[in-house]
């Protein structure tokens, strides 16, 4: 009777009356320690998203704040330095976009938005974003405002360069390496162990549900291993275009708001 | 006997002398890959909820300034540009409502705190919020008040603008959909091979109590897809109306204040 | 024997053979979820009370800074309104515990820390704190200080504002509700069914053993929800206390540290 | 047999044929609380700890700022002022070692930072640490520096304030007392229970296996309670030590600073 | 039969029918606390490496960013001024490297960023941050710009050495050793104990198992250690080598950024 056992489960060289909970022992004991992995990578990636995302947002609140203070504070003669105000605001988070996604055609996007010769200085950058900041730097330097608000739009440029800067921090630096291969590695032979374990209980039944049980925990880890470079999936480009048109609506209305303060 | 066993449990095709420890093993050891997930999108969701929860706060903190500000340093023959500025900042946490709740009847609200002119004029703007923060600007441009004081209140506009984009990302950007359609689909065949695993137990009373556990964790699931779009749930029209009362006592003890100081 | 054992263990509709640990399988495997509801309670329950705690100090540290700013810069011909400004910063935690607390006797508080006309003015308001604010604002107005030296001071007017509006979105906004049901929910049910389950093996102990249980699963959903409204246990009239002994030490060193300045 | 059985296993009054897996099964079902309390306590001890120690750093940072401006700003023959800075910029740091450590010897270390005058007048005062930051604001109050440079300054004074307080309120306020009850009391419990559960197994090791587990969870638990007051653990007089070393090499290494920017 | 048994399985001490899920029990009521130490280890390494990075990112941010704001504010006769702040923005992060990494070779590194003098000026210091973080405190200070310019500049100084001192409590301030070693001496035991537990089961294959199980937990542990110091392993110099790039570019565009506003 042994011996047609073990013929039949297929792991003779076990303990032919232990039961299959004995086998999932080393399961159970370690389960924990893939949950601590997985639970760890996902959170990380997560926030890493999250915090790209938000980096992309306070970029764009920190451009419509500096039109904005650019339309209130700036002098109507000055009207050619407001549009090239709003020009390269509307480009910086198109930088961000072409910094992150290497690939992307910069000549169909920007030629929309800037004038040509601005283009052409942009384009013979190796790193357009600086030279973005410091077009606005100038421009606010060159406009007749008083020191206090030329500090207050040059804080919005720092913003711009800081969010930036931590957009850069998350897309040169990957979560250590160790982590992410210890994770895969621990899972993968996780995985190809658990049909030992169940085999005496489920017999045919065993490729079915160690497949579903693999298919659950690699989707978990492929969904933190796509989130955890956020800005291959984040839609930059949507963002950038809906402050290209939150721009363009306040340059429009800046007449009319001056209308409703004076005559009340 | 066998056979009568097989019959009457139903999966005649595992191994009969196996228990239902047994055949519980997969999901105990993926138990906590379900656990991973809910966590996961439990805690997202809150802390998506209560950072709304938060600007919502912070921009009515920032609107309850800027008319401290005004009161006190806005030169009494300016009387009209304050109450402008009063106006607006109660306009503005309203404007956080008509972009989140697109079906809001702007007209109703704003009529009791607009003067006609301006709400014409908010009423043709697409993205009123840039409106009301260039109303906003301008009256504190036109102020006579010290630049150091212009740019303290302009401080508290570009808080609203940063609170509102702020809360715009959270209104565009939803959770990474892998991770709710990941969480959803798990939870659901978990929920359904789970009466397979507790039939030899609890024989009648397995629907029973597969009906309590589903209950209970799709349970959660719901409460985690109701909090993740938080701008449907919070008071948005309470805060907004709290706001309002606070600003209008604010402009009522305006003269008493006055009284206090200059006595004693 | 079968028939007897089902009569001892007063649950004969389950299969005879089945062991404890079989009825146990439905608790351990949602036992996890109770945990992530317990936990998630917990931790956000004590992330309020803590965020609520902060707030305080926070207030505090900024009445102890405008007090600070008072001394050294307003000048000596002026003293009546440095006296004015300690006043007000002593009462603006007050303010907090009276919002909070509504059934404090305000009086009996207020009136060894204002003038009398001061007190009645406070007391004729429905939401002093802004009152306070106006006052302490006006006292910086009036002041003969540099204008920096005025943003600075607003600033903390700001913070104390600020402060006091992080609290009341503490007070104001529970913990989304359908949490908090849920898991109140789910923790009786499952306390009610574990008895069925322990029933077989420790029969006359599981009363004692289901209540120890109960006692201290019970307990932490209490605490919790004890926490979850940190102002009812926070000691603001300690804390309000202490910040005007501080306040009233600062004031008194005022001379003597002028004297520590000029003579080297 | 059975009643043989029984006398060996200790505990007759159980059903004879339960196995050790029966016993346990209430431990395995609270363990998640037992974690969950631990998990808890362990993580909010840490984050005071590291908050208390961040304070200490961003204390330190402030200090270190105030005499880097001060060397750049005040004017030579200022020199006396300057000194006075600096002095009490090392001060600050060992205000919040007595603040923190009652019993400390405040004469001896301050003998040697301070002048005789200067001393006398800290130990004449119940909060110390309110006359330090007023002397350091009559001494920027003081100093022939623009109205922008001494604003700078005196937010570093508020920086340290701000910290100090930051620093109290970990100080005064525990970690709510009901938690760290219910934990201790639970894990209590639990551990004197254990050895019922695992008896019929391990026989004569249970003492041993039992004191194991109790050695590492207390062992968990106390260290948590040790963390939790963090300025009982953190070696704040090596910090302070440090940043008068720091200090020190700033003031010498004044005038050869002077010298690298004039000549190229 | 018991006696071969015994002898067979090599722990004759205990029950000869008890079954290794009952010799596991132990185990899986402990594992949780295993669980607990390595998720709190590994949470707070991670998160000390992230802070670690981001601190890095800042100061680089801060520095790119005065030399924005030089390039646009100096006047161009003080191009000799902004090319000395330009050297030392690019010394301040490599500063950072030998504070980390003592064991670094500063004169290669800075011979080709500083003038002789000033190298020479540098090597003499023993904490070299503050010497520079002095000079360019001069450079601006000796600058002929606007008071707020001055401010705006002196911030992001500031900003350098907040995120020095920040990089130096991570440095200097390890997690607490307490958790460090029990987490190291429970899992070694946990880890001994083990093979006890699995060996009635898996005979033969116990140390292959054991083995495995040990070999994941302690490659958690290790890299909790590992990123636990996270200057070790940060590319410092890289990041220092590309804001090098950074800067230098941002210097050759100076003139060609001037043309871009003055013709339109």
């Amino acid at each position: 009777a042994n011996l047609k056992d073990e013929a039949r489960h297929g792991f003779p060289y076990f303990r032919e009356n232990s039961n299959a909970v004995e086998y999932g022992l080393p399961f159970s004991t370690t389960s924990f320690a893939i949950a601590l992995l997985l639970v760890f990578r996902t959170n990380e990636s997560y926030r890493r998203w999250w915090d790209a995302r938000r980096n992309l947002g306070r970029l764009c609140t920190a451009m419509r704040n500096i039109v904005r203070q650019g339309i209130a504070w700036f002098p109507p003669e000055q009207e050619a330095l407001l549009q090239a105000l709003q020009r390269w605001a509307i480009v910086l988070p198109h930088m961000m976009l072409f910094h992150v996604c290497e690939g992307h055609d910069m000549d169909s996007v920007l030629k929309s938005l800037l004038l040509p010769n601005e283009l052409d200085w942009v384009k013979e950058q190796e790193r357009p974003t600086f030279g973005v900041t410091a077009c606005m730097t100038a421009i606010v330097q060159a406009a007749c405002i008083t020191n206090e608000q030329q500090q207050s739009m040059d804080l919005e440029i720092r913003g711009g360069l800081s969010e930036f800067g931590a957009s850069d921090d998350i897309l040169r630096q990957p979560l250590p390496v160790a982590y992410t291969r210890h994770t895969s590695r621990f899972l993968m032979i996780w995985l190809i162990c658990l049909p030992v374990a169940i085999w005496q209980v489920y017999e045919w039944a065993t490729p079915v549900i160690s497949g579903a049980v693999a298919f659950f925990l690699l989707g978990i880890e492929h969904i933190g291993i796509m989130i955890e470079e956020p800005f291959s999936i984040l839609p930059i480009d949507k963002i950038a275009g809906r402050l290209r048109a939150d721009i363009e609506e306040m340059m429009e209305n800046n007449q009319k708001c001056e209308g409703q303060i004076s005559p009340p």
